[in-house]
């Protein structure tokens, strides 16, 4: 991991009045700071349009920190934190603004996290170099969506790199800095018991799933144009795929990593639409219930066009053509209003080849379970006699309660990515080939649910689902890891 | 399993008064007996050469169960269990003392249990023959010592076998009635997760220990005339090797787990008298100090000769020469006026090929133990992440507590192996073939014993064993699972 000097940054956070910056980031950098008391001497320098006061500024901050980390909250700290921060009212399409940042970043590395809609990334880049505020030590800190297809992720990256090299550049995918993520790599690479059975022979299918239980808030003229494709399946669910079934790196350095991912997500098989068309549901939520409350549809949601074929839920079987995946299906799952909010990742392992004890006929295969959400933990689950005199074996659920034994503190994936950022370790962040190559697999699904709006199936709030979803993974004699056990 | 008509038995246990009857075998039928409410149609007789009354005797029988089950003790069971009790005194050495047995095991399957000194098993199953007592129902229940030695071994077989067809013996070792060496077999032949990994090529070495407080108390004619190899190693140590290195057996009747765990006896490598001495350990304790108490050595506890070099101590470097085992050292040890109580087996898996993280040096390893004593369980250890920045891994323990998830009593062992005499599972005992065996294969270690009576190693009582015994595990940089992880 490289270092920089800590005390000489400067995060430059655009579009600081928003909705992520005061309900992640701003309580992220507050908990980063406290708990590295050594990145206490650089400086917050918050923009956004919105021209209000510092004090006000302050003010709000407080509150969503005081909502966000709630009884880890410390006056004192707090008092710290909010002597780092400047506020600055700024327009980022206007180049004679930047001049305050210029007057911040002197003699430091500047951060510049762009929480901004993804139109204004180029004028506000573009600004920036006009302000000669870029130099060789700056980083550029942004977020999905990166592009909403191939080409125009192309166009983004071809800009993004006029200014800064691809290690300054560090691509956030907040479920990359959760905990469990950086145990898989742990539990495979760290120990003997995992990487012998990780592979096809001995693993029968994946399942990765990422369900809400909300629908798209007020975020519809934004969500009908992105979809779950483009919002979840593109970043998300391809990286964590690429974390389970990526070949061991040769060392920890980020591009070992990242090379690794980049190799998975080459052997992804690219789907013709015939293919795509097998192997995939795509769906929009009705109005159903969910938690005893009754929820509008999507087509009923505010800003969507009434004939919308936007779709909320995708789920698709993915095939890694290597040696050491073929045949396997990864599927990969997403949805709005579904009748559970959890993010998992579940490797299911092939059954015994020969059968010595009776047990309970759908629950023989052993799994392991990484939990994301709503907890951050892991899950193996295998048989085993119970005491007495019976050979019938059950079920038993051996949970990998690391944070018990191993008593520290756990950061949050946003505080944890902001510190990996200062630090300048751009392990846990995506590089530039990976997205191109994820938006080069995911053509296939856009042009297919483009052509034909009619096969994104209709399913009520609340469920797992379109029906076909079942169907999809009942073709491998699987089945979804939604019953509870 | 078979399974006879539960009303038709009648246990006769022989030596009915002695410590083993009170203490074990009496408290485990009562609790075999509440718990199994099918076999409350049944009879004991107890007998023995004691002239006492019966009632005296249930007085006593009371007394050891009260004790022995504590709060588990229950007036209403006692009534109906002392019901089904005869005491009877007995000379078994008189062929006219047995019209007794004739009366109470009419129309009933008659079980002999032979809680007797193995000098006087010849007599008993004679005159219990001379008196017409067996018949092709019957069975017979005897335990350690079988025999000092391979000849004296057969000799007793083949006694028995003029009488008892091999399917009517059981041969009791206790150990196997422990609940983690069931769960063993689950593990290994109910998952998917262990088999795989469970050869040469995961797993580096096996340690098997049962280890000892307790010196010899007032058992010095006995023990001085037996030692650790005839005691324990011969029996007990060799077939819990059996059930880790065993193949998978086609099924589990229990010839056919048997049949396994005999192709291991046989595969085990017969050592010459120079192999010997470079793969074993013999000690015999010096005074010592306890639980901060001081103890006498062997030479000075009752009844052994001075010059006495019996060992009370040993461990051996075993080999298993087949194609899963071929190279992978099995560690068996034993003694008495050790430092801890405890009976496990330590499955030590192989490093790593490399290494991505940082990690302890010396606690890098996975490795699972199965403990029989003091507790009956199963530990994991798995390296993880800490939660947080640091990518140095640190090791974690998954108890497979099967127990609180699988909520049903847990029989002792006797309590489980006595009922399962009863309703004619013969799975967990041993059969002939597999003693003779264990038999020949540790013929070597007597004979050098008693050929180098000065090999026998004085250690102090409260210690590990010799300083010798680190030095052998040493030579494959192994080292005992006895500090706390």
């Amino acid at each position: 991991m490289e270092k920089s000097d800590d005390d000489a940054f400067c995060f430059v956070l655009f579009g600081a009045t928003g909705d992520l910056a005061f309900k992640k980031l701003i309580p992220a950098l507050y908990q980063a700071i406290r708990f590295n008391s050594s990145l206490m001497g650089g400086k917050i320098l918050c923009v956004a349009r919105t021209d209000i006061s510092e004090e006000e500024y302050l003010k709000q901050a407080k509150d969503y920190i005081i909502q966000s980390v709630a009884i880890d909250f410390e006056e004192q700290s707090w008092e710290k934190f909010s002597q780092m921060i400047t506020y600055f009212p700024i327009d980022v399409t206007d180049v004679n603004s930047f001049w305050v940042i210029q007057e911040h970043i002197k003699n430091k590395t500047a951060i510049y996290y762009l929480s901004l809609t993804p139109t204004l990334f180029e004028i506000t880049i573009k600004n920036l170099a006009a302000n000669t505020l870029i130099n060789q030590e700056s980083r550029i800190v942004i977020e999905k969506p990166l592009g909403t297809d191939l080409a125009s992720f192309q166009k983004l990256s071809s800009l993004i790199s006029q200014y800064f090299l691809e290690n300054q550049i560090f691509r956030i995918d907040h479920y990359l800095g959760k905990e469990s993520v950086q145990n898989l790599m742990a539990l495979r690479f760290g120990n003997r018991l995992f990487e012998p059975l990780w592979n096809r022979t001995h693993i029968k299918s994946v399942q990765i799933t990422i369900a809400e239980k909300d629908g798209i808030g007020l975020r519809g003229q934004f969500y009908n144009e992105t979809g779950a494709m483009r919002d979840m399946v593109q970043n998300h669910l391809l990286q964590l795929l690429c974390f389970v079934a990526m070949e061991p790196p040769y060392q920890l350095h980020p591009d070992a990593i990242r090379d690794e991912k980049l190799k998975v997500l080459k052997s992804l098989r690219y789907y013709s639409l015939t293919e795509v068309a097998e192997n995939s549901v795509f769906g929009q939520y009705e109005a159903g219930i969910i938690d005893n409350h009754k929820v509008d549809s999507f087509l009923e949601e505010k800003d969507i066009p009434s004939q919308s074929s936007t779709e909320t839920f995708f789920v698709g079987k993915m095939l890694i053509d290597n040696w050491r995946w073929a045949g396997v299906p990864f599927y990969v799952r997403t949805g709005k209003r579904l009748k559970e909010k959890k993010a998992e990742i579940v490797i299911y392992f092939r059954n015994i080849p020969h059968h010595l004890f009776n047990m309970p006929l759908n629950k023989r295969a052993n799994k392991l379970v990484i939990s994301l959400q709503p907890k951050d933990s892991m899950d193996l689950y295998l048989m085993a006699k119970p005491p007495g005199y019976s050979q019938d074996l059950k079920p038993v659920k051996l949970s990998l309660d690391f944070e018990c034994q191993l008593s520290s503190r756990r950061p949050t994936a946003y505080e944890r990515l902001l510190t990996d950022v200062i630090h300048n370790n751009i392990s846990l962040f995506v590089r530039q080939d990976e997205l191109e190559e994820a938006w080069r697999k995911i053509e296939p699904f856009l042009n297919y649910v483009s052509k034909n709006p009619k096969q994104v199936i209709p399913y009520m709030a609340g469920s797992w689902g379109p029906a076909e979803t079942n169907q999809l993974i009942l073709k491998d004699q699987d089945s979804w890891n939604d019953e509870r056990y």
